[in-house]
């Protein structure tokens, strides 16, 4: 089929060549975002007197048919168009005939692809602004009802002090708050209209790109028109953006990994999101963080492509660039889906209080309270009391014990710097409300933790 | 050596640990942000009368030599220290004695490290800001002056549209805009106070955090301690925002390299930014350039290898998390030099204006134009309009001439619809100058962009 | 529906669950081995007595027909199982009955799924060396056609010695030849037969892994089980294989597009593999080339990706595995079709031997001629002679004149040291010539290594 | 200072350019086999006539002299020599005067950079090779005395069947000899001597490059000029083999890191290989596995660096490769070291039996063998069998048994089908031994992987 820009070419595209270069097969799906910035253009066209208000109505009428039958799967998407752009205004051209070969008057494929892109761009980002609102208050539900929760709280995986189990959760859902804050910030810097620019130098034509800006709900028209059309500034930073939630996934998803283990079973998967061995029966695996976890790979991949994709780029517009959208489209759909199922996985999962309290119980995790007390009530200077407190615990080990287990008798046996009382200071529970300023995982702390966090959700949710 | 925390320990270290595991050797550079942080730490400690004024003014007095003694490489950094958090300690201890062992009391080397590296990550990414500041002036000085130097604008590496270079530079301009915003946002975003938060669970001492946040100038606390000593998101944004830079000085670069060559011949490197080749005389290397746009390469390296490293660690601290400053580091230096350098380039190049526009007389610029013409003055639909003008091109092609180059009569006679007159939409200053919407090329519009940029620049300076 | 595996478990999977657990979207591909791989294992399980002949063709008689269903688009891929494994098992099932619950006997996923993908990695690799050799011979065809065709060799993209470019074509080739050596080593490193090793313990079965290997057409069977249901190394391999590939690729891509641009015009796309503008008629875009050079970037981040996935994760199998079949899947496809299309497009393109040379005319190429003249004939040390050299470029750039263009008196009176000839060997074939060593550009040397180039390839093919 | 390069150049080089611009802060790493490709090159310049004997034995006499320099640290290495072969050159001039000058004949820094790093490239492969070796004997030696030591197999991190601990070790081994075979082809693929090449067109002297080849331990000269000094394939072989070993390290890492823990305890890190808290006296934490696991980011960041600076560069050599060396030091060393490390650790943990031994009697390990007992003793097709296990799986998790507790009538009574002697098949041992085609965990296949690999590793060392 003879192309729309095919006047200066004398020998036409060999199939190889559409299959390698037509954009076509992923980019119909900004159909919505072309048709779309194709009304908007075209009623600009009709206020600078370059369409009559009846040919705005004949390519308006036109794009709404072909919207329709986009969505009733009659539209044929077909290879030989190359591109969305051209398969929606060559359709309109048989539609609605030479009236159609007026809508592509002062714009260019280059900001035609800018527009649609940096729509969907946009869009996605607010939809997986409201996942992420979903998923935190999902944490926020189970965070509420397990703050005297203990668990052992780690470093370096080792137990390290008690914490209540509602803490850490907050420390997760931490994470995706600020991935909300990235992501709209990130929306913020590119809400700029680059629809007008033309080719890359801008048109002769008195486009009202303030209009179109407007009207598409953008901030304002995009400076400078070279830059509209090399920049891909936008799509990097929602690959960013989602290089940070898929890592904050696959970290939340290693700790389910790890909890669902026989060695751990802090939690079990529910049946509903857990599948089986073809070989062994007892088994039951936990697939879905797995997958979220591994789902980090492919997400990293994307922005490692894009940005090598633009690496040493000349200005302005390249073909190159056309590699964009589906590495976007790619981590989109693969953060959405996941952020969705991690939702669900959290809200079926049961946790077990009894595992995590008796692990709570190994491994001396009171050791740190017992150098504070030889700092607060022994008068004793931190580095000595860690150091005594060291040598105490190498003594509960060579018994086989926690230092929980020692009795006071026995302790002050050890070090005659060690005042009566000491025992009191290795409970738990009493160990974990200790740590009771700002952050800390004391339960009442961790209550005011919760009530910001539902204070900021409350605050995002009214805008 | 002992350790600090040797007291469970019933082997020593060997030197292959040591030098496997400490971080001296790179993170010494933290020592200041270190040293500032141990005396607000001090000073709060004080406050909840953990130190007496005494002590503490021992405690300073001795962070104050040991600064000095730093800043006069009088400092031993050993690697027995493990780290420069340990160092300082020891230090301290060995200078004032018993009251130094004070110093460590309500806080972990978790939280430490998190204010020390956090710390310098703010103060990187201002400085930062400011190299982009001079660079985008530096950047506008140039514009100022090229508003009217013709050059030929490309797509594809083709011939395009005549654009001044003025424009081309308020192109480039805008990336490092964004990036300044980049930075800002990221900054504002991680501007919270790690100190306080402890091991990961918070300390037992009322540590007013408040206070703390306040005097070293952050906006507040962190919320919850787990996350915030598992937290590498500030590190892992700066990361993103210089891998930002990095690729778009290679874009700039890939421009200059270009540019220098004897096939383009647009600018020439200054004698002081270029070098010459071992065996060839004649060689002049845009060696700079060069290595501006192959730093990309490291400096998206240490993003990936950063990403990679936090991908599915459970929760709270790990040490894999040590890896995080050499990247930062060096990515830091690589952007900063990168920044300085390029400025000097810029500054320093001469611009051939007369080889611009030369070539800008090659390749049909004014085609466009030419097909807008059709469109306005001869009543034909703009797809006609390409395709008659593209066969224009074709027959000028054949004739091994620029559309410019053929004759009005010639013209005429090459489709019935084209109408007199056409002979001067193809003047290349008048087809520059045509496009003159929001964004465009003409001198005036450019004008605008450069005032709007200044605007900008000034009010950054002025906060 | 209820799965296979469905036994323990009490819960339905949700829809959401199979959307994002299920690999049968992509991993259908394997389907060609899934069945062989079901063949060769149900034959081995007849011959140590698990099935019966009657059995063992009542199950072949059945994957045939599964066979055929797929290549003729009858067989229903339906994501409720999972995965083509599944989805094959369960049709045999639904067809021969209760015989083909036995074939899953003696084996797992595990194996099963690597020994798929094992065979697609394995297959796809040779295919690719095919179109690598095909290529190279493309190359070696055009080379032969231009070893007498100067052109300026360059270096840091300025005009540095005269080459042929046959001799520059050659250098394309050398990257494809370590291409296909690459990927012959790791065919040879990954040629063995994992299935028969069960979930990751090997089988309670007297399986005959031996006889499997032969009749798959491997060296051997894998030596451990537990390392061949967690061993990635082959797909990593191929991925890191296909990167290098894509990284040479986007090196020529990048000379096809500078070389194309007005300021080079040394070659000219065919118009068969070159795209228009939408708004610029004039415009004829090596869209292709710009493709072939941004189509690195996913290639980079498939293989970053699956590094990604794997770091980190504990034997044997788990999950996130998974994520290595989209990857290789996706640059495997790339890949084979960038060097598909390439070798259309060398094919295809025009060359300028003209502008060739009349660029070679320009930057002083045989400066080091000069200086080597200065050694060999008048006695001076190298760096001696390439100073005084530097100082001739110097006076010609200033009188804007090639070295060449000087007269031999002129030269003369430059340094009196130099000596009459010296005009000589300023001659650009001559100079080319010169360079006559193993190695060198010289249009012997270039024939030389056409022809060890071209006995290389005649090895090859007849292997 | 002047500069070797500096005839043709006007202005000075500023200190900002040669910060940025100088590879002598690390290319000073290549110093000795700087020295040894120049003792070749100017060797073969004696022969071919362009040195006499004795200028031959003054240089040689310079540069042992340099080289001793070096080695104790007299030798100034200074950042306006620009690089190590510069600063040789330098100092060669300085030190035996005129005849020094006469050293750069017929060789460029592109060839001699091409050499000096390929020397360090190939070195650097075979010591790794050696560091593999050792490990690989410290894991068999583990491996023989730990094949009756049953421990739970796991996928998912879920207990899957019982194998022996030697079974698992040899799981590891298997990665590290496909690491080494990797290298080994590595090795081979890119043993040629670039040297003899020039700037990238050969040299107009007789260099006689076979016998610098063969002087130098190469295969052969290099085929083509062009393409050896734009060749960077071995510098991404080895960073990609590296980036191998690097993430084989991590899975073993992370299998440590999970060990150590509380929940696990299969092993105990030697003291001398861990390290404390600074707040938690109890700590004991396992720094080296986790800095081994985090290692593999920088390693995986160098490789995607370099390719990121390969991609898209134009032929022949640019400055953008010298950003290759740092990239590839930093992961030598870091693998270097990391293997090392990882050998003692390995060499010095503690094992316990007894707690893999109780966790493997936890999670149904024996349920395939079930399963498979139910298909060989009660003749019930496998997928049948397993639906039953299943169920008894559930029957006993609803009791909080392991089904190995379960009576053999309370098993008869499930299900009709079952025959007695179920209970026997449920044995941890017998289960494990059971597996025992090849590639099996039993006992004696396991013996038999350990013997076929200490054949190989004997074979590599007798080579």
């Amino acid at each position: 089929m003879a192309k729309l820009w095919g006047g200066r070419f004398q020998a036409e595209n060999t199939k190889l060549l559409e299959q390698f270069n037509a954009s076509i097969p992923f980019d119909y799906k900004l159909w919505k975002y072309d048709i779309l910035g194709s009304k908007i253009h075209s009623k600009m066209l009709c206020k600078i007197g370059v369409l009559s208000e009846e040919e705005l109505m004949l390519i308006h009428q036109g794009l709404d048919r072909i919207a329709k039958d986009i969505q009733d799967n009659l539209f044929n998407f077909d290879i030989a168009d190359e591109d969305i752009h051209m398969a929606i205004e060559s359709a309109l051209i048989r539609d609605i005939g030479e009236v159609g070969k007026k809508l592509h008057t002062a714009r260019s494929r280059n900001d035609q692809v800018a527009l649609d892109f940096r729509l969907y761009v946009l869009d996605s980002n607010q939809q997986i602004q409201q996942l992420l609102i979903t998923l935190m208050q999902t944490l926020l539900e189970i965070a509420k009802d397990h703050i005297h929760t203990i668990m052992p709280g780690m470093t370096h995986l080792q137990h390290a002090q008690p914490v209540n189990f509602g803490f850490h959760i907050v420390a997760w859902c931490m994470n995706f708050k600020r991935d909300l804050e990235r992501l709209s910030n990130s929306y913020a810097r590119n809400n700029y209209m680059p629809l007008g620019v033309g080719a890359m130098a801008g048109t002769p034509y008195k486009n009202d790109r303030d209009m179109m800006a407007k009207d598409l709900g953008f901030i304002a028209p995009t400076l400078n028109a070279m830059d509209t059309v090399s920049d891909r500034d936008f799509a990097l930073d929602l690959l960013y953006d989602l290089s940070m939630i898929a890592m904050h996934i696959s970290r939340i998803a290693e700790e389910l990994v790890l909890w669902s283990s026989y060695e751990f079973k802090f939690i079990d998967i529910s049946d509903a999101y857990a599948t089986g061995s073809s070989i062994m029966p007892q088994k039951k695996n936990p697939d879905v963080p797995e997958l979220l976890r591994g789902k980090s790979g492919r997400v990293f991949g994307n922005l490692f492509a894009l940005l090598s994709v633009m690496k040493g780029l000349p200005f302005a517009y390249n073909k190159d660039t056309q590699e964009d959208k589906e590495r976007v489209f790619d981590s989109v759909e693969t953060i959405s889906l996941s952020l969705e199922i991690l939702n669900e996985v959290l809200n079926t999962m049961s946790i077990s209080k009894e595992n995590m309290l008796r692990m709570a119980q190994v491994g001396h995790l009171s050791a740190t309270d017992l150098a504070d007390f030889l700092v607060r009530e022994c008068g004793i200077a931190f580095r000595e009391a860690h150091h005594i407190t060291g040598k105490i615990v190498a003594y509960a080990e060579s018994k086989n014990q926690d230092i929980s287990m020692l009795d006071e008798e026995e302790m002050l046996g050890l070090d005659s710097r060690i005042k009566k009382g000491v025992k009191a200071v290795l409970n738990l529970e009493a160990s974990m409300n200790a740590r009771d300023s700002i952050g800390g995982t004391a339960s009442i702390q961790t209550q005011k933790q919760i009530e910001t966090l539902q204070e900021w959700i409350n605050h995002y949710n009214e805008k």
